[in-house]
């Protein structure tokens, strides 16, 4: 048996494949002295932006008055977990820009109007991955000290 | 057919019985200038507080700088989504007060150790449902706008 910890650092190359694979993360972002999380579809670009759209108006234009934001996505089942965090600036799209990123495969889930694409330029990324104990989803009993 | 919005508000009854159906979240905070986010397990107390349990040292005891922070949740399948976001002040408990917390299911998923117990006071619950369009998921042609 060995004495390994139950949480592990993901590798780069793993952070961005799960970011790759999924469309779904939660963006939190400042909003005048306060951090608001939303949220959000999104897609990676080539030049490894999280890219999202937005509609005129909404709270994330905040992202203008303050860039920094954090991002998360995360997956898990009964055995395990892996969490990836990115962060970075935010910054809202020019006209050309934005039409360059219509090529990407940015499904919105919901069917409302999404004027703005925003873009993250990721400063950092860093992944964990959790063996669960999950102890009562085993039916064994607590064994949590007082 | 109506002309309905895909998406609409939760009730504050609806967001509470999320949070309380549910064990794992997204908690935003500051950390100095930045804004950081991490996944936690959680429970919601008879305060109607969010807690959770922390490691020594833990970036989240940034925490104790700036309370202000945000929390999400959220859950989908592939007709619908539900997100539920609270906004209030973290506060690390006291020894006293965190043995009540003790009494809660409060289960972590990773057997780490983990010592100082947060507590989440909140100001503000809203809540959204969505329905999903996902067109790819039913094979029908992209109907994007240019």
């Amino acid at each position: 048996m060995t004495d390994h910890s139950p949480v592990t650092a993901l590798s780069q190359d793993e952070c961005w494949e799960l970011l790759h694979g999924q469309e779904f993360g939660r963006l939190a972002f400042h909003l005048a002295r306060e951090v608001h999380i939303v949220p959000i579809n999104y897609a990676i670009d080539d030049q490894h932006r999280i890219v999202f759209r937005t509609a005129e108006g909404s709270k994330l234009l905040g992202l203008t008055m303050n860039a920094d934001v954090a991002f998360e996505i995360d997956q898990f089942d009964e055995e395990e977990a892996r969490s990836v965090v990115a962060r970075g600036r935010a910054r809202q799209l020019e006209r050309s820009e934005a039409e360059e990123v219509e090529q990407l495969p940015l499904r919105p889930w919901v069917d409302t109007a999404k004027f703005n694409v925003i873009a993250v330029e990721v400063d950092e990324v860093t992944g964990r991955h959790f063996e669960l104990t999950r102890p009562w989803l085993h039916m064994r009993p607590a064994d949590e000290e007082d």
